[in-house]
Order: structure tokens, then C-alpha cells, then sequence
């Protein structure tokens, strides 16, 4: 038995494709959704949630498409590394993740090859023609089938490309989730024993639990990702802020 | 094997985590999604969800998550029954269910020894560090692990808190399904033998089929819920009647 | 182990609970979602994906509850195939697949037999209690004890229903994906060799790839279901034009 997640800005029905390709091939994978609602092509978005997703893991095969070269030269790649295997396209959403856990071989897949598992390689559905065959094979032990080792340079992405000059910060909002709390990549140790901050001029203070603060407020803390958070207690940060996915600039008050 | 089912608040992302946790503790665990669209923190709702599908499963761990008191002192339950496990916060979500199915042994999580597995307890995301975890080891019936008998009071909720006087109800629609169908809580017995209802002025005769009323009238039946429904015939009754979930008063004409 | 595939219209929550029967059937079932967000009551919509998934799967039994017609005397259907085992109502939704693979015995389902599985046969919800326990049934590969031999005439449905006359095209959108790609049932080999297209006056060119054209410019090419698709580069065509699934007019230029 082996896990394979997926993670993809595909939406509906997509993904329920790509399943079956890889149940095709290896019958025993357990396959995880761990979201297809990516933002369209926001590669950067994808990587981040991948780097926070992947960890809670034992080990699998993790399977991240987020495209906008699709049926461009781009690489398709598997890395292989030491508890995990990542496979996608060259454009970064891969590296946070494969570096922390170390990576051990890169592969580069040879999209005919993998093709021929569904017989058609479209121009614009790798998730299904490329992705997914690889993702069964590399459930198998069998990666050489489909693909040839790699000593290239990959494209790269740092998830915590954030500046904090004085108390002055410039970061990103890497996603707004359900309930309209907006996810920073600022990493919490930035903020240890801050008082709270200026965001848009409104004061929103650095607390521990919702509980906090009263109902329809506002509050920071740290979040499930260790990084800086920003929601409303029963209510929805991003609205409240109109703030969403993109960069954020605010104040710190120590 | 063991059949896992999740049912949450969450949206994306944040439950395919969580099956990350409970496969790595469990990896035979079935896990399947019941929903995670429950409306942002209405517990009554997810209570009356759970209640109608953790009986269509021969016996499993039912992980039900919809916490406002996430983060404060609110205690985090198994609750071992005759058939099935229930685990959730301590604020009514499990109770109907569980009591239905009859409760054998009531435990608390300890927070501390459950969010070991994820090596963090977050303050806002005990899906992952606490509930997850207990829904592993419930699989592995091990929960004595991470988990304290316990006999205090539990947090109740009332499915069933309709009024009927004379012919005026007041009850919950308790959710707008896709198709615009208003599901309330009124149970089916109530008004068998009932010819329709006035709601907003408006006549919904009470029939047995889509079929028995016209494209774009709206009716009321019987539903999957063993509860009445109002519904508009390939239309949408939500919509039309300006309704959703909250209390819905109407009068029964007999 | 079984692979059990589930398409519906039915959106959340519903589809959880039919897991839940299914598995209380068959525990080995493997169970894909392939979409639950079919438009409403769109039953050619169901069909055409069901069609372009089904493929997919080395053999499956597939479910697709796309139902204007439930609680009527609409027949419910079991296609045994040559490979697959097709479920649902005889609104056409299996043919186009079923055809394809060859069907080899028809079933008619028998109700109550059927929904003595949840012990109830409720007017609005045949997904649970009549496809549910059939397609678990089905995996146990025990179909003769909820359902009959039939040999009547089946409801069908013609997938590539376009006229082309010259240069004049009608064909279908059959739905809009979440990047905002228009896909429409006119195969591809109706259009090979073409130059690009004329859709509501404005010029959109066959290309190979999404590169093939400037970010924000339309663009048409044979998708990955093997007919016309029209595309706005990092953009969507939909929204640009105004299209959504239907009937849609356009002109070849060659």
C-alpha cells in the first residue's frame, strides 16, 4: 500500500481522472485530495501549501499541479527524496518541499513514455497523460520506466521571501481560507513578543486563542503553519480588510 | 480496516491534512468525507448532518469538527457506543448520534498527549494536532493512550426543537441543499395526513413526489431525512422564498 | 478490491452517505469521486463526463446519478459491460459509455429489494437507497438479488449531436471548467487542418498550445476530451464571451 496525495488548481472532475490512471497502474495506492482549488496557476500558493502539507505525511508519493507551462518545453520532474517522492512540473512548486526532506535523485520524465499509459499525450491535461502515470509507477519502485535521471539546474522558490526592515513589514498573503482568515508566510519567531500591528491603520493585537478578543474583532496570531495570521473572530478578516492572496504590508507594535 | 469519516467546517485544504495524520497512525483506516461544508461553526447543523449519516455506516470512527471554542478550555471527546466511535469538541455536535447509538464510555483527549503525534498543538487548527490523532488511535482502539475516562457533564444539543401549536410551526431549516431545497428539522409525523402548508402566504401542498406538482411550483414532501422539505419543482424554493438556514415559521392546512 | 466510481449532481454531503451503504456492502470497495457538481439535472452534462472518465479505469463499476425523473416510475439500471458495470437511471446518462464498452446484460432494479439495504426508499433520494446498495451489489458481483433481466428499450443519448454545414458549426458547450475553457462536444477531426474560428465576430485561432498565443488572447484547440475547446490564455473564455454551457454558433475559417 502507498499514499499519493494530490494537490492541484484543477477544480472538479480532473482530478477524479487522474485517479483512475493511477488506480490503473497500482490498484493498492491510497490516493489523498489535498485540495484542487489552488488558485489558478499561482505556483507560489501551491508550493506553500504543499511545504505545510506534505510533513503530516509518513511517506508518499505527492503529486502537485499547478501548470501554466503546460504543453511549453517545461520539465516534468520526480524527485525522489529521503522519506518522500514529489513529482510535477519544473517551475518550483516541488523544491520547498523536496530540500527539507532531502533530496536524494531528480528525474526528469520522459512524457511519451509516461504517455502511453492513457495512449494520448494532450496538450494541456499532464495531470492525467503525464502526472498520474508517474505517480503509479513511482508507487511501484519503477521510476526508470517512465523517466531518466537529471543533473540540471531546477527552477526554484523560496516561500518565505518576506522583508521585515525595522518594524516595517512587506510579506504575502498566501491564502484566505473558509472562514476569511488570511494566511501570511511571515514566520511566527518574527513577531515573538510583539505587542500587535497597524494593518490599513487599524489596530489588530497579537493574541494566542480567538478567545481572545471580543466577537466581530479583530486579532493576529500564529497559526497552524507557524506563520502570522489575521482573522476576525466570527467573522472574516479578508472582507473586513479586503485583503487577499498577494502582498501585505503592515506595521509592528512592540 | 476501519472506516473514518470526517465531517467538518473547514472547506479545503485543511481536512486532507488530517487524513495525513490519521493514515500515518492508522494506515488502513478508510477515510471518507461526509462534508466539510458545514456552515462556519453552526454546530446544530453539523450535529444534524452527523445524525443522518453515521447510520448508514456499519460501524466507524465519525471525526465531527465544527468548534467555535477552539483554543479555550472546551473539552475534546470520544464518546465509545454500542456500534460506532464519535470524537469531537464538547459542544453537542456527537450527542444526538451517540445517543442514539448509545453511549458505552465517555473519554477527554489529552490535548498534550494526542498533538504529540504532529509534535504541535496549535491554537487554532485541532483537527490536525488533537482530533486526528484520536481518530488514529480509535482506530487502533487505543484510545486509553491519548485519552482519560471521564463522567463529567456533557454539552447537549436537541436535534428535534421544533414547536407545533395548533397549526403553527415554528422549526429550523436546518440547511439549503444545491438544489435549493429547504430541509427542516420538523418530522415527518407531524404532518402526515396534512393537505400543504402556508408559508409566506404562499400554499406548498404537501405531495409525495417532484413529479406530482408542476416545473417551477413549489412543494413540500417527506424527505431523506424523514423530515419535510420544501422544495420548487426544478427550481430553487431557497431562492424563490428568500430562505435559509434559521427558523422558519409556517402553518399546516389539513 | 473493487473500484466503485460515484458522478452526480448532487453536490455535499449526499454522496458521503452513499459511500457509507456502499461500503457496509462491500468493505473492499474503492470508491472515486468523479464529479458531484454536474449541473442540475443536466443529465447530458453526466453523460459526456461519465463518457470521458469512465475510460480511465482499468474496470470499475461506475455510478452516475444524474435523476430529473426520481421518485417516478423512471427505471433504474444496472449495465453489465465488458469490462464495466454501469449504474443509474435510464435517462440515457450510461449509454454513450455502456455502448462503447459493449453491453452485455441489462438489469432493471428492483426498489424495494434494492433500498432494503437502508431500510428506507425515500421519493427524492434513490442515490442511497437504490444506487448505493446496487452498486455494492455489484462489487460482490451478487446483481441478481436486487435486480432483473430486462430486454425493453432503453432511453439513449447521441453525445456528438453537432451539425457542421460548410463552414457553419452548432454544436454544444457541455460545460465551463474552472479556468473558464469552454468545452464543447465538436470533434476534433471536424477541425483539423482548420485556421481558426469566427465565434461571435470575433477571430480565435487553432493553436497547439496555450503558448501558442499572447496572455489575455483567445485561443481554440483540441482538448483533452478530443474535441474543440476555446480558451482566453491566463484568462477565461467564458467570462469574455459570455458563454456557458448550451447550444454555441461559430464559423470555421480554413
Amino acid at each position: 500500500m502507498k499514499v499519493v496525495t494530490l494537490l492541484t488548481d484543477f477544480g472538479d472532475f480532473y482530478p477524479g481522472v487522474m485517479k483512475g490512471v493511477i488506480l490503473g497502474i497500482c490498484p493498492n495506492a491510497r490516493i489523498v485530495d489535498i485540495t484542487h482549488s489552488v488558485e489558478r496557476q499561482n505556483v507560489y500558493q501551491g508550493a506553500f501549501l504543499l511545504y505545510h502539507s506534505y510533513r503530516y505525511f509518513l511517506n508518499a508519493v505527492h503529486v502537485a499541479v499547478v501548470d501554466p507551462g503546460v504543453g511549453t518545453d517545461r520539465k516534468a520532474l520526480i524527485l525522489e527524496c529521503r522519506d518522500h517522492v514529489f513529482i510535477g512540473p519544473d517551475n518550483g512548486i516541488l523544491i520547498p518541499s523536496a530540500k527539507e526532506n532531502g533530496i536524494e535523485r531528480v528525474w526528469v520524465i520522459d512524457e511519451v513514455k509516461a504517455s502511453k499509459v492513457t495512449g494520448t499525450l494532450s496538450s494541456t491535461f499532464h495531470g492525467r497523460d503525464v502526472f498520474a502515470p508517474s505517480a503509479g509507477y513511482a508507487c511501484l519502485g519503477r521510476i526508470e520506466e517512465i523517466a531518466e535521471p537529471y543533473d540540471g539546474k531546477l527552477v526554484e522558490i523560496e516561500l518565505y521571501d518576506y522583508e521585515v526592515k525595522e518594524n516595517d513589514v512587506r510579506c504575502r498573503v498566501i491564502f484566505v481560507d473558509r472562514f476569511g482568515n488570511a494566511i501570511t508566510n511571515l514566520k511566527g519567531e518574527e513577531v515573538r513578543g510583539a505587542k500587535g500591528f497597524y494593518v490599513h491603520d487599524v489596530y489588530v493585537p497579537l493574541v494566542r486563542n480567538y478567545s481572545d478578543v471580543k466577537e466581530g474583532e479583530p486579532l493576529a496570531l500564529i497559526g497552524s503553519f507557524d506563520t502570522l495570521e489575521f482573522s476576525v473572530r466570527n467573522g472574516s478578516f479578508a472582507e473586513r480588510f479586503g485583503v487577499r492572496s498577494g502582498t501585505l504590508k503592515f506595521e509592528i507594535v512592540r
